[in-house]
């Protein structure tokens, strides 16, 4: 997930001048005003070496009253920590009702540094998901506001980092042997650090990706963070105490910081007819091979397309199965749930229709459509699409411990070949079926879907079933695209 | 826990004639309004072969209108079944809205009858909790009703009722080898059964064990739990829709059937002054050699104390530690928390005086205050202390984990006796700060402390971490028990 990431992003000089001020008031409104609600608030920030960990602590700190934090810097356990259990040194510092404790580094460096560096067994490391899930639900049920920040940067700007600070001989202390002995462990770390954000992402406690090669815009993104957690925290609080009440409703934030997967596909991508002819060949033969095979070692393997309307996942899921054998795969289009599935949980149908060993279940559409349109329509609560990324990585996680492959393919396409398709659709009369008043409607909520698929992707790429986002402008270049990655998955999987 | 149940509890013909008819009514009209609410109700039976599962069941469903619910018997997975996830087939089984389901066995068997049979492997069992507790959490999320049962016969119980089958010809085909095998491991079976509990009991999805030696006490305590968690479910729904509405009280259930560990001990039990003292003796020098070893070791001990007022705590643990050396623990006694406390986690003041390794910590009384003063007074609220029983569960894990021994004593005496030592108490001038109005006042709660008490014990006794029920009538007797149990426990550690 994290290499999807788009790194480039940045905040000019000028915009950064012109929010900050507002920010500060904000974020120091808001202090006072968690402290009068008595809601203990934890900051919690993991990254990479000279990712700027110091320099965003001190920002936010400077925007809040002192007298109200504490920042816990990260030190190795002491002989009275190490002769108790892992939590101690975390639950003694936990801040009171009001304060807000700012932990530089944390209790994740158990399944971090402690793992990667083998300074405990893997059966200590991977207990502690257990103790730290349990931990901050403990916490978030005693009404505290959890915030953890990973600032992430790649390894060339690491190392690029390193050596600046290298060259200056009043900054050189700062690089020792370690830093680079971790830097060249970056992928061993990678690993671990993806395992972390899957496994301890919930809603009372999310992990936010600041995107930190740009120092400015690491600044805004911890800060709008932060005030948009409070003011959660404290809505629900008010929500809490006087329901009927109307709530207040918090002003927007001036810049869009969130992760966008989306807006770094290069929509450009396409094949010629005549090389796509030969691969679509070259792949459908291939794929009957595969299915022959999956059938015999039976493995159950999960295929999920989501896509922008109009993206062309029908005719891409054509291509895909044309060479196949038709006992072996099926095709699960899902709509609208029917009253049965309404009256279930909604994982249920999905549940329902899971391939056995050695069969091939392509779902056009999936358990998605509920942190998708059923966010963006409001058919379920907030809190039920907030939590549904734990749920779906639950269910996708018991798949993969039984033995699936699951594939997810995001096909996008750009706003202005959507119009293209609509317009088509609409001029065509055998197509004109394709394409409705709710089209349009969606259509019109073109931002609020980006946002949704950007969270989608964001908080359900796990190493057990990655999303695949694929470019769909060109409609040749998706249908090769999907079918070179199914290949190649389950050869990994022979 | 289940060793320390009292499985001679029954209910009279007559009582069982008197109650039934109007349970049975109550139950029918709570499958109503739960079908009106649209609350889907998934109901567990586990329990030892020839408990009764069967004849349990009939009697429930006999209240029930058959058009509302579906049984679901276990069968060993088909074909289709063992290609998919394990849970699988148990989510394509589920109720829908206003629906009940009732599981004879269930999604528990990977952790019973595949664990002890060993056909499956540690790694895939032990997965199974994690899976277990998310599928239920999932569920409760989504407002379904839970309610799990296990039916508890002791293994002499088995065996005869297996015998009286056998030796009718009519019945006898209903026992076969396999029973006989299963009932040679009754003790493997009864480690797994115990962690299953411990590990499952969740507040939205509670364990109910069932004594099942009396036919008519099983029913009725079946009965009445179905009917206390439909009624719960019902409430939490209605105070959701409109928490300013006065909530309905349910009517009282006409025999008390919580499983009391208190009701069967022998408050008889006493020492002579002869023997207790040359025992003390013995027990006195060798609690100060293994202080020792457990300083050398490094080991981390807690021990628990909590009782009635005026058990004899405060005598008790002076006993104990009075061989000791002062350097190796430390009496940690535990009053109504103060303005920092209360400002916290209600667990954080018990993190921080945890002992380290090699120390032994003794808390008088404990953050079992939550589950007992706390409940009983109504100082929490009832989420509060129901979810209690797992954060206790967790942390005391987490202190097994890192290497801790943890006794816990809840020292119990008579009512009467407890009246006759507050009448010394208030007659003895250097005794009278030992009682206050306050005593007198909990003294009118004993039944509700009693209960809160029963539940304790019966929902925090884990395999890291069990309670002993000491009886406290003599003082003698209660003294040298804690002793010696502490002994028995250290000397297993070294």
């Amino acid at each position: 997930m994290l290499e999807t990431l788009d790194l480039t992003r940045s905040v000019s000089k000028s915009e950064f001048k012109d929010v900050m001020p507002d920010l500060e008031i904000r974020l120091g409104n808001l202090q006072r005003e968690a402290k009068d609600a008595g809601i203990p608030v934890l900051v919690v920030f993991e990254g990479w070496d000279a990712a700027g960990k110091g320099t965003l602590i001190n920002e936010l700190l400077l925007a809040m009253d002192p007298r109200g934090f504490v920042v816990h810097p990260y030190k190795s356990a002491s002989e009275e920590e190490r002769l108790r259990p892992y939590l101690w040194r975390f639950w003694t510092k936990l801040p009171e009702r009001g304060r807000i404790a700012i932990f530089d580094r944390s209790w994740y460096g158990r399944v971090l540094v402690e793992r990667v560096e083998k300074l405990v067994p893997k059966s200590v490391w991977s207990r502690a998901y257990d103790d730290i899930r349990s931990f901050e639900r403990q916490l978030a049920d005693d009404r505290a506001a959890i915030v953890k920040f990973f600032l992430h940067i790649s390894p060339s700007e690491q190392k690029k980092r390193f050596k600046k600070l290298e060259n200056n001989p009043a900054t050189a202390w700062r690089v020792n042997k370690d830093d680079w002995k971790r830097h060249r462990q970056y992928g061993d770390y990678l690993e671990a650090v993806e395992e972390m954000l899957a496994r301890t992402d919930a809603d009372f406690a999310p992990w936010t990706v600041v995107e930190a090669h740009d120092r400015r815009f690491a600044i805004v993104k911890v800060f709008q963070t932060v005030i948009a957690a409070l003011e959660g925290a404290l809505r629900d609080r008010r929500g809490r105490a006087a329901p009927t009440e109307s709530r207040r409703e918090s002003d927007p934030l001036p810049i869009n910081v969130s992760s966008s997967i989306l807006g770094q596909i290069d929509l450009t991508l396409s094949l010629e007819r005549e090389a796509y002819e030969k691969e679509l060949r070259l792949c459908q033969a291939r794929l009957r091979e595969l299915e022959h095979e999956v059938y015999r070692r039976r493995i159950p393997v999960v295929i999920v397309y989501e896509g922008s309307d109009a993206a062309g996942k029908g005719g891409n899921i054509k291509r895909l199965v044309r060479g196949m054998d038709p006992r072996g795969y099926e095709v699960i289009p899902i709509a609208a749930p029917n009253d049965t599935e309404k009256a279930h949980h909604y994982l249920w149908r999905f549940w329902r229709s899971l391939p056995k060993g050695g069969h091939i279940a392509i779902f056009d559409r999936s358990w998605y459509g509920r942190v998708l349109v059923e966010r963006v329509e409001g058919f379920c609560r907030e809190n039920e699409w907030k939590r549904a990324y734990r749920e779906i990585n639950e269910m996708e996680r018991q798949l993969a411990d039984a033995g699936s492959s699951i594939l997810k393919f995001w096909i996008q396409i750009g706003k202005e070949e959507q119009l293209r398709r609509f317009e088509e659709r609409q001029n065509t009369p055998a197509k004109q079926w394709k394409i409705t008043e709710e089209d349009w409607r969606n259509r019109e909520k073109w931002d609020a879907y980006c946002m949704a698929v950007d969270e989608m992707l964001y908080r359900t790429s796990t190493a057990y079933a990655p999303w695949t986002v694929v470019e769909g402008d060109c409609k040749l270049h998706a249908r090769i695209k999907v079918m070179k990655k199914v290949i190649e998955e389950i050869e990994k999987r022979l």
